[in-house]
């Protein structure tokens, strides 16, 4: 990256509009802002004066918490709202519920939605800036941001890597997430699992698509499991959550087809013993809490970056 | 306004206390809190080390989120409380949750409350400063408040001119509210709206009211709009929400009537093409959003003066 | 005490744990923090930067409320949970969302669970401190602790006095704690209340049971009412409100009883004529709201002592 380089963005939607260049920059903000969380003091004064209001109009604990603490060690003023603490409950559209909240000179507003595209609209028709905690099935840019600096930090590159993402990919905005960005920055992306939730239309993007779990962990630098949602088992998508865990779940025996030093990646919250045994969970390979501590770090370089960025405003 | 004018109320419970000379001097402090919402850093030392306590026992989103990031840019330390979270749930009486409340050494308590007169009984009875953020039917003042910063703003004055105010009266704090506060500054006011929601009784108090609406648009300055609650219809009120917008709802049509500059307000949240059209909501006349922009302000030099008052403490 | 003597717990759990010195210190720093409150500005910066998680898994108001207000005048940052907000509802692991909050780098942990003990199999797991602010019948420390600080405050010592507590002992975190708390400390503790509510077992522990209230009153220079819940009456704990009321309740009769210097205690919320008439609750003995001030203190003093105590982490 060049020293001129400049973030110029005033929002941040998805992954798949930033070049490889961006996201990049996120990454190296962002671990100068893991120091942050290391030190003593907790704390910059980075956003001081300025305004963030998180609105989780779908609820959320674990993306809100970190939200919140990054935002808290910009120093930034803080609300938190949910459709049910909004005016949305009184038959108020979401734009006129935006515009409300803008007309208080808030200057980031992080949202998290369950339609595809809504932060889109809303960034369009307002001057703050918006960050997407998550629109339906669509994009949840900072969990990527947050697995790929996982990654950098413990292999050093993302180029030229294999990792593996199992689970349930259809539903998944993590799984989206993180191929348009380790696409862009050069990994090998491989999508696993039933084939009912990892339709063929992904190779269309450049990920490689397999049913069997053998074929995906053959090789991976990186084993990244999705959260098998129990109500995808009524809906027929799997037979039963024991036999999804027979088929693709990383346990003491699979795992040895592993390369020693494979991440073993989870979103989160994890079920045991049904993506990961315990044992995997706790094991050595496992980066999971780690991405936990990372995702708070590139969470406060996305807010610094845009709320930084008053050229569209 | 003389310079040595100091304000001396411990509470802000009703515009129907405050003096032509009060009101005049709050808008004027707003006027220079509004300019701290507009600086890079938006906040200001004035209520470090306070403590607010925002107790709403009637839910409200808009102006609790307006209340909360005023007390944040004046540095107040902040603690929300609804009803559900409070002790009320266990049969405490309002008066001993209230009581622990102060207990805590806090400053100032913005209360919402179901019942008229619950904060001037609760006001009486502690030391800390107490704020009306609505009771029942009967007073809103920061809403009125906003409203006529907002008409001060705009118009230059408030004297002399003819503000109509339209829609259900009979349930509306912001339309007692309001009809206190612009008739102390020497406003005429016209309440309008039909017959079994403005009740002739209000004469008496000097407001003007009539049935129809062309008579209350007629030479209107300002126009201001109360929000259609659909439970009163099922209530027997009025036949129907369709019914009310063609008689009582502004639209491309009757807006003709108007002067140019006469300005359009509404309390919010709006019920699109009930109340008004989508193009007159989104119309040049509009202040809709910069009421709620100025709420901000007002909220801000409330909590400033009622802090700053440690005579009756 | 002597001058060297140093706070080593990276947790405060329980009263149990406790040395008699190590109570003292945390009432005489709490002596300390409770001027702070008093000031014009409420705030010390002891805790700036810090990160602090309320996680209430089971609800509460008053206990939240106070830390919350606490840590904000000690500058700390702060974060709110609760179990409904928590990935708990997902089927998390208690342990497994604690160590998420563990890995945003979280310093302290404010906890209450239904579950006696979980405080402690959470504490022994991770690295930041744990505070217990009650866990099931077991144990609520900083409730005791307030409870001290008080009884010292106006009585001037804790050796020697006679402190009745009557009500529901059984069920009662409170009466626990105020046990291992005072007796440690040298006072003579008094359990009084129906024979289904005060077992025989407690006098293995050092405290002298009664099931006649004259008994407890007697002498006693403490007297503190615990909350009496409605639910335990359907449980046939006893046969009705109203009779437990006429046999344990304090009245303007039995006061009388009362040496005239006898603090009336209760840990609140009240129920009005229940444990005590409207008038002994408002009564020249009732150092109830008192109690309440207190607690901001002692919690004050109870965050500083244990996020200063790096050494165990």
């Amino acid at each position: 990256m060049t020293a001129e380089f400049r973030w110029t963005r005033k929002d941040l939607l998805s992954l798949y509009d930033l070049s490889a260049e961006e996201i990049t920059y996120i990454l190296d903000t962002a671990e100068e802002f893991k120091k942050v969380s290391e030190r003593n003091v907790k704390k910059v004064p980075a956003l001081r004066g300025k305004t963030v209001v998180n609105f989780f109009v779908e609820p959320s604990t674990r993306t809100r918490v970190s939200f919140e603490l990054a935002e808290q060690r910009l120093s930034a003023d803080i609300v938190n709202m949910t459709a049910s603490t909004s005016s949305l409950t009184k038959g108020e559209s979401l734009l006129d519920t935006v515009r409300n909240i803008e007309a208080l000179q808030v200057d980031l507003l992080v949202m998290r939605h369950r339609a595809t595209g809504a932060q889109n609209f809303i960034a369009q028709n307002v001057s703050c800036g918006v960050i997407n905690a998550g629109d339906g099935a669509h994009s949840h840019p900072t969990q990527a941001l947050l697995d790929m600096f996982t990654i950098r930090e413990k292999k050093g590159r993302i180029k030229g890597l294999k990792v593996a993402i199992i689970g349930d990919i259809l539903h998944s905005r993590v799984a989206r997430s993180n191929m348009w960005g380790l696409l862009k920055l050069g990994a090998d992306v491989v999508f696993a699992g039933p084939a009912t939730l990892v339709p063929r239309e992904f190779e269309e993007a450049g990920v490689k698509v397999c049913h069997r779990l053998e074929e995906a962990l053959e090789g991976a630098d990186v084993v990244n499991l999705l959260r098998i949602q129990h109500e995808r088992q009524s809906a027929g998508f799997f037979p039963s959550i024991n036999e999804y865990s027979r088929f693709f779940g990383i346990n003491q025996e699979n795992i040895k087809r592993l390369k020693p030093d494979t991440l073993i990646m989870h979103p989160g919250p994890i079920n045991r013993d049904v993506e990961l045994d315990s044992s995997v969970a706790d094991g050595p390979n496992s980066v999971i809490l780690e991405q936990v501590t990372n995702g708070l770090a590139v969470r406060m370089a996305v807010l610094f970056l845009v709320a930084g960025c008053g050229g569209k405003r």
